[in-house]
């Protein structure tokens, strides 16, 4: 059986080209870049929790780093450093060389150096740091929202949920829409570019983890406004739309969480910038709302016609479960 | 009961002085500082692992941060930030009172701003990453030893194994032997002030987490060099000098770990330097072995007769246990 140390050689340990100094030390050593503030974020995955037990390892290695980088596309950072925390039941070698090989080819597509962790025994679960890089006046914060600004979300929220509740026997979906949702679920794609591309542009951005309506309660509370959904113009995937459990939909739309979308806030003057961006293929940008003055991080959202619709507006609270 | 957002909002967020935007958003920002590199580790801690099921939730605080702090202790880093994830069973607030509370005393007294991180169910486990800042060229690396420098060690190894110890029921401590033992255990003190004394002045340096034996091996390895130490120049605290069982009181000395000290090495030359360190009260520093061109990592261990003795080399694996 390999050692806590072969592990970290065999699975963790690549040359660094960016950090001074990487994996092998007490600590690694990163340099500042000139002009730029480092922008930091941790994310603890619990076997059973936040994944099911028997989860495909490369899968995992992907995901735990997504939802990472995932939070560096809000905050509007180029991805440069991760560390990796990693508790195991027992040192399995092929769970290990998988988990690598999702982690790292996730990490190389983003540029982003592993650059120190830990290794131990315990009931399964990972932990994961993330620093990037941004200049500090164009970071995309959750308080830079005002009344008047537009809401915007990439993509579609609902996917991952919807791929949970078949999981979980609350739906059945046909096969080539059980598989683009449980891509959504397993493998999501951080936001990245279109964070980059959002800087000076924004006013503000959150990334949806815990459902949409939460998410962008979380602007609104840190902005002191509230918004406005348009219930008809919020986006969803023909998986979604095909769903025939209306109700079951509407909860993954706007209360589902795992989306890892981008949902950000720009002046409606910045309207054909916004939809000049290019981020990647296939990847839309819908106008969803609006930012009103009201109370702080309420969220209300509209029918067709013009009515204020019942929605639980809570997104996922480990301890409210 | 408190959600987890309640939770953090509660518990873990204080005012930021040094950073640019602390708990609350997708991310932290922290701003360069000119001319110096930031360290970062990273450590986890699972319970039944590295504290025991029913462990004293402010002591957990305090040793979960100071085992970090000790990292960047050993790297010669001056404490800036934390990032916290904690799992937990359930919002136990007065668990989460008592742990918040070990934790900020030892954060506040080393100048230490919480930015972030993640609160989750799960089996109790905590993960935390400090950042440091460091001059590169000044930073404490294993890979500076070289033949004819001598080895130094602050303070002594072993009290905080023959505190485990006695609590496996493997020895006997009087009481205020075990009082000492069991302070030095549950809360260490990392050798930050030594650390930053040592810029310039060490030629490498390691914390002594996994025993002293194995982390000089770490030096030796990375350094290409081999390590001789002084059997009777390894100091022992009065609470080793007495314990009756020698073997145990040698295990504890050479191969116990979590004792948080400082090994280092300096060219001999630098002796007086070295002695002239006044890095906190009480704090001794001894010379216990000189660098050696040898097999790259081997450590070797002479009586006073000159023999060499036969010594389990191997620290503490996760994996090997």
């Amino acid at each position: 059986m390999p050692s806590e140390f072969d592990i970290i050689r065999r699975y963790f340990t690549r040359p660094v080209k960016r950090a001074l100094l990487g994996v092998g030390d007490d600590c690694a050593l990163i340099a500042p870049e000139l002009g730029a503030a480092l922008a930091v974020s941790t994310d603890m995955l619990i076997e059973g929790r936040h994944f099911f037990a028997g989860a495909d390892a490369a899968h995992l290695g992907h995901k735990a780093l997504a939802v990472n980088l995932s939070d560096l596309a809000a905050m509007g950072a180029a991805p440069r450093y991760a560390s990796l925390a990693l508790a195991l039941p027992e040192a399995d070698e092929r769970w290990l060389a998988q988990f690598a090989q999702g982690f790292f080819a996730l990490a190389e597509a983003f540029g982003v150096e592993l650059i120190g962790g830990d290794t131990t025994r315990g009931p399964r679960s990972l932990c994961i740091t993330v620093i990037g890089s941004v200049p500090s006046q164009l970071a995309l914060r959750r308080d830079g929202a005002r009344a008047g600004d537009e809401v915007w979300l990439s993509g579609c929220t609902g996917d991952a949920a919807l791929a949970l509740a078949h999981l979980n026997a609350r739906a059945r979906l046909p096969d080539a829409a059980l598989a683009h949702c449980l891509a959504r679920l397993h493998t999501p794609a951080p936001r990245v570019a279109l964070g980059l591309a959002l800087r000076g542009l924004a006013t503000s951005a959150i990334d949806v983890s815990d459902g949409l309506v939460a998410d962008l309660g979380h602007i609104g509370e840190r902005s002191g406004v509230a918004i406005e959904l348009r219930h008809a113009d919020v986006p969803r995937s023909r998986a979604l739309a095909d769903c025939s459990d209306v109700r079951l939909a509407q909860e993954c739309l706007l209360a589902g969480g795992d989306d890892y979308e981008l949902a950000f806030t720009a002046r409606p003057d910045a309207r054909a910038r916004v939809e000049a961006i290019f981020a990647e293929p296939g990847l839309t940008l819908t106008r969803i709302g609006t930012i009103v003055a009201g109370k702080p991080g309420m969220v209300s959202v509209y029918d067709a016609g013009g009515n204020i619709m019942p929605i639980a507006s809570e997104g996922f609270d480990h301890f409210g479960g």
